[in-house]
């Protein structure tokens, strides 16, 4: 039978993990980070086990854990979700994602997504029937260009992608970007995912700006989250989904019959754990001092750093160190450096060669200092 | 924006567990059990959490839980699944069915499923584009129909959904069933999903026939289960499919970028418990007795009990006690009598009037017992 997804392999972060574990190589490949979580957050789960939150929960959710997302979005961003009728609990930001575009995109309508991007927006809109748009993010700066975003939208955009803090490039949009594009969307009936699952890694002061910040987002937007990015928990697949409710309606259509509902004992145990903000308002500097680690021993190399400012990332250009391509550079790093990086090739559609690498730092100091020592033989 | 399931509004299941707890009626309608899991489980999972097992397993699944599920398919059923390119493990039985159907249905493709049917297929069918081809089951017995079948497959038929044990009528098919269903699909390229989830609820000396146990039909199929419904923790959302390498293959493709993959410490707990079959072997005598309580409860009450030889339900016909149709009926009883019970039309397509109604007898005995006293009053 012919595939539904001929041009799809494996996802680029199982490749490249798989070459890491068999050659022995530090992983810095794909984003999870190689360190515990807190004790506080698992015994919060054993204990909803063994309360007995082991069946089905509601299909949106665990009804504290929408309260306690919507409590956080608000005093984070001073937008107030509905518990009941705009939160939805998913598993993790990929299934939200997919479930998003199968319930907005009918086949034939139009979806932008700004290259470079998350390797699954795009088989995600072809699954739908959609047809992808790809507009690129400045060279270079990989700054969003609102001209050429501008320039896509046609009657049959159904749908937009973002996403910051941005991966793979560490920038972070600006308010004056999320402003922008608010006023460039707003003649139009565009409607938006806004994949925000690097919320609380901004760096140097930067802030990050929710989708929920601009009521002409918000009004069209599926704002999508990670409790596993967020508390170091990328194992459990919980994410969430705030979206007015006209779209979230329409959302838990498609989500009931994707996954149903999503694990009941983690909901119950992150629900209790997020009573405490410091977990999450501790990450930017927690984030910070690890990118500042891993740039520091890479200052006087010849893999020349770009800004981070965001996300779990530092991208290197490699032009000075090899003439292979950064999809072999990246095979060859694993193999005879042993160290495990992502080329950003693996997020454009194809043909790209920008000579640069993304390695993620949410990783242990010693991690980062083992992989520090094999990248300076460079 | 237009809908992609205007025809769909929430779940019966969510509806009716909804009305449930609002009157306070004993809810034997959604099927969960209303019972703790064995301890030995979550102490399982709690474990897997201390030691760390927190982030991205393998996309597939963790190796050990894989492994172990091509060791029990082989123990129960003699068929050897290839635990690292044949056996999948998902976020529950329906996104392995959302996510086998995206991953082989182009559209305009055909596929036929066996009313009444769970009632994620229709919607499932229709995101990917697919033609919804509906043979029913024959009236009164719910036994397949094989001429009926035969005559719906055509050129375009791309794939058969099947269940057994069977959701909502618990029914069973035989291994003559299935070597019919075998010898019918024989001359065709159409694929089949095997539904499995209940596949240890049979009662009165049924065996469960397993699609792996039918190499005609082994070749062609996922095969679907839940660890939900087999360890009463239908909250957890693990399930599995187990199917041929080139099935699996593109299965996986759309699995990524669903899910991505499944929550890890559920898995090693899974794993690790797995290595005891007598939870699961016990688990027809468990399920029957449930069964006979629930039935006696019921001998000599004007609700007809039809037969139960497997799943969690049990049907009954309520033409001796109302005129209301089965919907209605299913309202009326959660309302006035204080037990919610799913109606059969929620299982067909449309216009269906069949007077049966499903309670779910996977409940503690003083659940049932409750739930019979109520029902007396009929
Ligand atoms: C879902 S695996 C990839 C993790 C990730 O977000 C990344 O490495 O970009
Ligand atoms: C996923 S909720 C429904 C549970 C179930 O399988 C049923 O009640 O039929």
């Amino acid at each position: 039978f012919p595939s539904r997804l001929p041009h799809v392999g494996t996802t680029i972060f199982t490749v490249m993990s798989a070459l890491a574990a068999e050659h022995g190589a530090v992983n810095l490949g794909q984003g999870f980070p190689d360190f515990g979580c807190d004790p506080a957050l698992t015994d919060a789960v054993t204990r909803a086990m063994q309360a007995g939150h082991n069946q089905y929960p509601p299909m949106a959710g665990v009804p504290a854990l929408r309260e306690a997302v919507a409590a956080k979005i608000e005093a984070l961003h001073g937008r107030r979700y509905d518990a009941g009728a705009e939160i939805t609990i998913t598993a993790g930001a990929t299934q939200a994602i997919l479930t998003a575009i199968l319930a907005t995109v009918q086949p034939g309508d139009e979806v932008i997504v700004l290259e470079p991007c998350y390797d699954s927006y795009v088989p995600n809109i072809e699954l739908a029937g959609g047809v992808v748009v790809r507009v690129p993010l400045t060279p270079g700066s990989f700054r969003p260009d609102f001209g050429k975003i501008a320039a896509a939208i046609t009657p049959r955009t159904r749908l937009l992608i973002i996403n910051t803090p941005h991966n793979p490039s560490a920038t972070v949009w600006t308010a004056e970007d999320m402003r922008t594009l608010e006023e460039l969307l707003a003649p139009t009936d565009v409607l938006l995912i806004s994949d925000e699952v690097y919320e609380h890694m901004v760096f140097d002061g930067a802030e990050h700006q929710s989708a929920a910040r601009f009521p002409g987002l918000a009004a069209r937007a599926f704002i999508v989250s990670s409790f596993g990015k967020t508390f170091h928990v990328t194992g459990w697949k919980v994410g969430t989904v705030a979206a007015p409710a006209a779209l979230t309606a329409e959302f838990r259509k498609v989500h009931q019959f994707n996954v149903f509902t999503v694990n009941t004992p983690m909901q119950h145990g992150l629900a209790d754990y997020l009573r405490n903000p410091a977990p999450y308002l501790q990450l930017p500097a927690f984030y910070q001092a690890k990118r500042d680690l891993f740039r520091q021993g890479l200052e006087g190399s010849r893999l020349k750093l770009l800004p981070s400012t965001g996300s779990y990332f530092q991208c290197v250009d490699i032009s000075a160190v090899s003439d292979l391509n950064e999809a072999d550079f990246c095979q060859w790093l694993t193999r005879e450096i042993g160290v495990a990086a992502i080329p950003l090739s693996a997020f454009y559609g194809g043909g790209f060669d920008q000579r640069v690498v993304r390695f993620c730092f949410a990783k242990k100091d010693e991690t980062l200092r083992a992989a520090l020592e094999r990248l300076r033989r460079l």
